[in-house]
């Protein structure tokens, strides 16, 4: 009988919580209901006595029974008491688990992401020679926070928290579109242009939107992951095409479109993740001829491009292109803060079209107080500003870092000095164990990768990406003391 | 020849441009080069008759020939000149756009949004009578800068603009713990939770992860649009069960699934979207005994569960599930500000894991600056007091909407006072044209919807949702005499 039930127990009570006593038990009979402690029909036990078992005034059980019959758990039946509702569904008493969700589920879906690598945390990473990060330190985080509060105070910014548009602020896209012109000869109007979630989410879109299953798109040997990831989980097969020093290999490419069909290439013109080559002038005009002869799309990934050192940046392929066939993308989370996600993609007006539709089933919309707050930092100059300042440090410690790796790490890594871009491809003698040395270095409060995020199934090599950007002068000089400490235990 | 080329008029230079004279030379170069106007091995003006020509100086020009064979377009001749790179590809010349990007490019994909719907974008809208939004101008939003500010300024909390994890902020994430602990008896881990940009991207991941080409998903046949062309996108076929006054017909689902499998059922018990209407205590539990049985996911999408204003809100069916078939989806965005993107997903600890894996495709994370914040306000009490507040707010305003309805336009319009949620389901009478309303009503300033929203293949009717939420009383009665001005026009 259900009267016998060890109410104290089952029912209990946490003072110090937000949620009203009545409502904890109310929920509590409703849990013992759906466990199926409580059947169908069974009589709950009177208020008075259930108020003196647990300990409550009785003005509160009687609340909670209202409230168990006001949602249908329960039924009243005049001058007999408080019953469960007999039209509930008779249920098999289920065992209770101890946690209420385990690691598995009941229902069936095939997990294709059971061995995808975690991605890199490195929030709480202390001193990391990273991927090739931006110094968070020097983002101008204090003029984004006035624009937000300003924005924020005004009338008409009260409006940008409402539902706009899916393809981001308007104000940003004019911005951009001037920033593009200016720094890319890259003439393009708002139409042409997205606001993304950082360069990421560019990617996404632009591989949804080419590829379907099964068809093909052409990436270099070595490549970023997460895009390889991502063209393999819109459906795509993936073409390999060898890299060199002067970039993809089209002359590679070209002989491949003879016998496979591709519906895009993506490439990294600028400089090549990880290997860090830019493409070469000739390359890029083949390029070109090569996707407008086949009809085939070239997403451009340039989240680099306002990083170069010495000569000017080339012009993106974009720039160049006079056939409508590249997809461009760009990010500014690269150059201020990773954890600010704003990126653009630029493409036809039907494109970018399409691009804002599938980005609503995603997420709907960007932030658009941010977005508006980035185009008044855009036109206001602090962007470019920014990109000076950093630009200046950067140089300063990418040959710190290089000049170092020569003088101390010559028998251990052979690199090249790169022309841009946050990171230096560093090679590794046969001898050292980058998954030792990665563990090795963790152990004496170094955070540095164990070489797999650049490894695929047709490209290996005893390398990784050393980031000196994020790293201030006597960081840089206490990260490679201590890498040099730890190789020889890495062997 | 080239040498005879009309540069005057190619070489066009801004002089209140950013980009500094010399790169403008370079890149005016560059195009006419990939344009096949200059032609490999054509040589270059030298850099004296160039000055003058186009009225800068010499070394402006000299500087630009330089960044010109840096960069392999052009080649020095010693003692005869600068050349266009002979070992680039013979370009045949190129027509030269207008405008470079036009609405179409040449590439081949399939445009499957070509008749999507246009986002909303109410943020230039003034007054309108939206779907059921918040009203910003309650949300808490110098709390908000407040701790955005005091964060960005402390040392650890320049650490989150670092890249963190997919799954978002972990502070945040035991916030939302304690938060569905305290306020939906829903007892989960930190692992079980993943923060998204607001409930869509929450019904984006479960659909990509749960469905494959060809599966089915149980949907009402009045539904939320952007659900169903999500769950299109992921390559589902819908299967429409009709909806009543207590909700889903969870008996229909059961003779369907006598016949058709399906991996997954999406509902929103608390309001059903458009309708309004709460799932039964009864459907409830036959909902999940099904799920049990055949082993489907039942994504709940519980965006509206804070908005309830006349008994307690029914506890969620993830909170009453004792066998892991619920994937639950909640949102914040929708009671604090549409553009503010956060909400959460809770599921089995290896589903969300597989979710922060396709997540990190899509964006790669949050912004955790934002979510770091909400989570202060989460456990300083903010988001409770917000809710609380404007809880209060709404309930008058809903009534006061509801008032006029009944009063002044019984003949128009048939509703049912909603127990919770931000709108109400109003169906006009068959001689009333909506999309004409809603056009004669843009001409007196005032937005409102033309329906098509909530239609869908087998579901049409003449009604649409009113949101009273974001209209203070004077804005309710000005909208709703606008609309009765508005009718006799549009019939």
């Amino acid at each position: 009988m259900a009267q016998k039930l060890p109410y104290k127990s089952l029912v209990q009570l946490d003072r110090n919580a937000s949620a009203a006593l009545y409502v904890q038990v109310c929920n509590a009979f409703i849990a013992l209901i759906t466990k199926g402690i409580l059947q169908p029909s069974d009589m709950l036990p009177s208020s008075r006595t259930l108020a003196e078992l647990i300990g409550v005034n009785r003005n509160t059980i009687k609340l909670a029974y209202e409230e168990l019959v006001s949602q249908g758990w329960a039924e009243a039946v005049e001058r007999k008491g408080i019953f469960v509702n007999s039209k509930l569904p008779t249920a098999a008493s289920r065992p209770l688990p101890d946690a209420h969700l385990g690691p598995h589920e009941a229902f069936v879906w095939h997990n294709r992401f059971r061995n995808a690598l975690p991605s890199k945390d490195l929030q709480k990473a202390g001193l990391a020679i990273d991927d090739g990060f931006p110094d968070v330190r020097l983002a101008p985080i204090d003029h984004l926070m006035r624009e937000y509060r300003s924005l924020s105070r005004k009338f008409y910014g009260k409006n940008f928290l409402r539902y706009g548009s899916s393809a981001g602020s308007e104000r940003l896209r004019i911005s951009i579109t001037n920033y593009l012109s200016n720094t890319r000869g890259l003439t393009v109007s708002p139409e042409n242009v997205l606001i993304t979630k950082g360069s990421q989410m560019g990617i996404y879109l632009a591989a949804h939107l080419l590829l379907g299953a099964g068809d093909t798109i052409a990436t270099g040997i070595s490549n970023y992951l997460l895009a390889d990831e991502t063209f393999r989980e819109a459906g795509g097969n993936i073409l390999r095409i060898p890299v060199d020093a002067c970039g993809m290999d089209i002359d590679y490419l070209e002989k491949a479109l003879a016998t496979t069909s591709i519906k895009a290439v993506y490439i990294i013109p600028h400089h090549h993740l990880p290997t860090t080559v830019t493409l070469s002038s000739e390359r890029r005009l083949k390029l070109l001829d090569l996707a407008k002869t086949h009809r085939f799309a070239i997403i451009e990934d340039d989240y680099d491009f306002d990083f170069h050192y010495d000569n000017k940046p080339y012009l993106p392929l974009a720039s160049i292109d006079h056939n409508q066939n590249v997809i461009y993308i760009g990010s500014i989370s690269k150059t201020f803060a990773p954890a600010l996600r704003i990126g653009f993609m630029v493409g036809s007006t039907e494109f970018v079209r399409a691009a804002a539709s599938l980005r609503e089933l995603i997420d709907r919309q960007g932030d658009t107080l941010m977005e508006e707050a980035f185009s008044v930092m855009f036109d206001n100059g602090e962007v470019d500003r920014h990109f000076r300042k950093s630009l200046k440090i950067y140089k300063e410690r990418r040959d710190l870092f290089c000049d170092i790796l020569a003088s101390d790490f010559e028998e251990e890594i052979s690199f090249n000095v790169p022309e841009g871009g946050l990171g230096i491809w560093t090679t590794f003698s046969p001898d050292i164990n980058l998954h030792k040395m990665s563990h090795e270095a963790g152990r004496k409060g170094l955070y540095i990768d164990d070489g797999d995020f650049y490894k695929n199934e047709s490209y290996a090599t005893n390398a990784l990406r050393m980031g000196f950007a994020s790293l201030n002068e006597a960081e840089i000089l206490k990260a490679l003391k201590t890498l040099k400490e730890v190789l020889p235990n890495a062997r």
